[in-house]
């Protein structure tokens, strides 16, 4: 296929000229080639091959249009992984050759609290990697292209030990249920033998359920699935797995859990799960589904429980995140698909038909780095 | 009218012969004189004239048996005060003459860590002070009657500074915002000039408004009601009331509240209010809503807000707000009427028209004590 070109005005200073794949418009439901312009090095701009690109459930969102917010044509991905090819005279973090990636943010005001603290993702000017407005008032392009430039600011170093396909899901993935894991105190040691339950296994359940188990957590799988039981013990090292609709063994769990995260996109009642926790427990949600959650008040307030939000994370808590992965061993399981492969992961990615992330190999065959 | 007798089995440790009012079966709506037993004084029980009794929307929920839950015939009243006349033999904390209160639970199983907490409400065990089922397996009744007998552990001391009517409602509307506003640190010094929204005005929100005030907080009542403005500022003190309806004045007010106390027993969507709040800002939902409340996800997730529900309190904290509310002036605004005014008074309560709280006058023009 013929890729198309870019008619959007773009500033003077936009002049590299990169390929890589976007929505054109809601009524396609699958992305094409598509050559555009990204911004020439600034002085604290780094240039990075992309070597990988994850594919999250937001991409299928703001390729649908599902949010009514996507400024068309759309190149999606914010879970890249690649090597630097370039630095601006202001970077000193980073050099030629440098693993890096790149995750949900490319911008934030770096002036407010928030940012302060280094929480970019609670700043209310953040920008997304893509569909995003970068400070130059462009639209933000992502990771489904051959080549990004980021501000330093906004670049992650992949340590050595982890490979750079099953690292670029952490970008978001991991940091998603990594964030609120840390900020409500799962992975302090005090937390230790602590009841875990992640409702839901795919490509955000499935590492919950490995920082669980690396930090000492006892963690119980909820699906609707039961043929996920198997790998969810067997793969995932999950201490226990309950069918969210067995009535007689949810009533058994009840009270007998310290945290949940639910990273269920679709609407779903939180009454259930809620009954699992104990008094004071705490439930994290993750997910964005595309219409308000049910939250019943009884199981609420009988156990003083909590419902809390958390969207993805920090710059400084997504470095700490990746090297606290190498130090663990802990990488998302990934499928690889090409780049000719990505509307087929896509309509796989619709049903969930994935274990439990799909990665774009955008530079061909060079997993090895 | 004449009243009707108990006909349930009673064991025969229950002699004392009590007059009060019950609704007989859920197709009535209303409540009628009704004779039964209690029963007699035990070694750590104490005896109470009852002076006054709160009229709470639970009341109208266990009558109309909204939740398939009440035991009929049901007495209804967890909102007591009177004065003790005769206490058992193991009770050393309170005299005949001594100024008492009620609340929400009668017993609880005293061994668990939260009855070791005196989080007597958390135990899986509570029993409340009607439709609960006592130590002794019979069912309890409440305060729209003249005596009650209750054990120790569950008898709050009024201090002499409050009013036995404008007290009544503290032991259920007061304690019900004291708690989690405590437990969520609103009334630390630390919170002072912290921003509070009060969302609904009515028996709950008006405490709220007084403890949030008392404490430093800076305060905004947010109402579907506009006729509510001159008296939430005039009346309670309010720093600031918004329309919630008002789409131009709710957007203006993002992310600029701290803590929100949600009192509203209809169904509702949390979106709007949940947007009010800054990041980590914290909503404690305290009604009981019977049908589940709407959770969208991007204002929980997008603010890393936190949604918590809290059920009355414990006995400890309860006798802590007493005395507060003794030191800071603080009391319920209250509608005394008689006993030939309940029904007429469940039917106005049923509208939300009260201002803000019903309280029976059980004893008759006492009020003085």
């Amino acid at each position: 296929m013929e890729a198309v070109t870019s008619t959007t005005v773009v500033p003077p200073t936009h002049t590299q000229s990169v390929s890589g794949w976007a929505a054109m418009d809601a009524s396609s439901g699958k992305v094409e080639p598509f050559i555009f312009k990204r911004r020439a090095l600034g002085a604290e701009d780094v240039a990075i091959k992309v070597h990988y690109c994850g594919m999250c459930h937001t991409d299928l969102h703001f390729i649908h249009n599902d949010w009514g917010i996507t400024m068309y044509p759309v190149v999606p991905g914010h879970e890249i992984t690649g090597v630097v090819t370039a630095v601006g005279r202001d970077v000193a973090g980073f050099k030629p050759g440098d693993r890096v990636g790149v995750g949900c943010i490319s911008a934030s005001c770096l002036d407010c609290d928030h940012c302060r603290r280094s929480e970019e993702n609670y700043c209310d000017k953040v920008a997304l990697t893509y569909n995003g407005v970068f400070w130059d008032g462009t639209v933000t392009y992502g990771g489904y292209s051959r080549a990004m430039v980021a501000h330093q600011r906004f670049v992650l170093r992949v340590p050595d030990a982890l490979p750079l396909d099953a690292a670029a899901p952490l970008l978001c993935a991991g940091i998603t249920v990594f964030s609120p894991m840390k900020h409500h105190g799962m992975l302090d040691c005090a937390a230790a033998g602590a009841a875990l339950g992640v409702v839901g296994l795919g490509g955000l359940g499935h590492v919950a359920v490995k920082f669980g188990k690396a930090f000492g957590l006892r963690v119980t799988v909820i699906s609707t699935s039961p043929a996920k039981e198997r790998e969810a013990r067997a793969r995932l090292g999950a201490d226990d797995f309950v069918v969210s609709t067995d009535e007689k063994r949810m009533k058994a769990m009840a009270r007998t859990l310290d945290f949940v995260i639910d990273t269920v996109a679709a609407q779903h009642s939180l009454g259930p799960v809620l009954d699992l926790l104990k008094v004071d427990g705490k439930l994290v949600l993750v997910a964005a589904p595309d219409r308000p959650v049910e939250l019943p008040s009884f199981p609420l307030i009988f156990g003083r429980r909590t419902v809390s939000g958390s969207m993805t994370g920090g710059i400084r808590e997504t470095q700490e995140m990746l090297d606290l992965c190498a130090a663990h061993n802990i990488a998302c399981d990934v499928e690889v698909v090409s780049t000719d492969g990505i509307n087929d992961a896509l309509q796989r990615l619709a049903r969930n038909d994935v274990r439990y992330r799909f990665v774009i190999d955008i530079a061909g065959g060079q997993a090895s780095l």
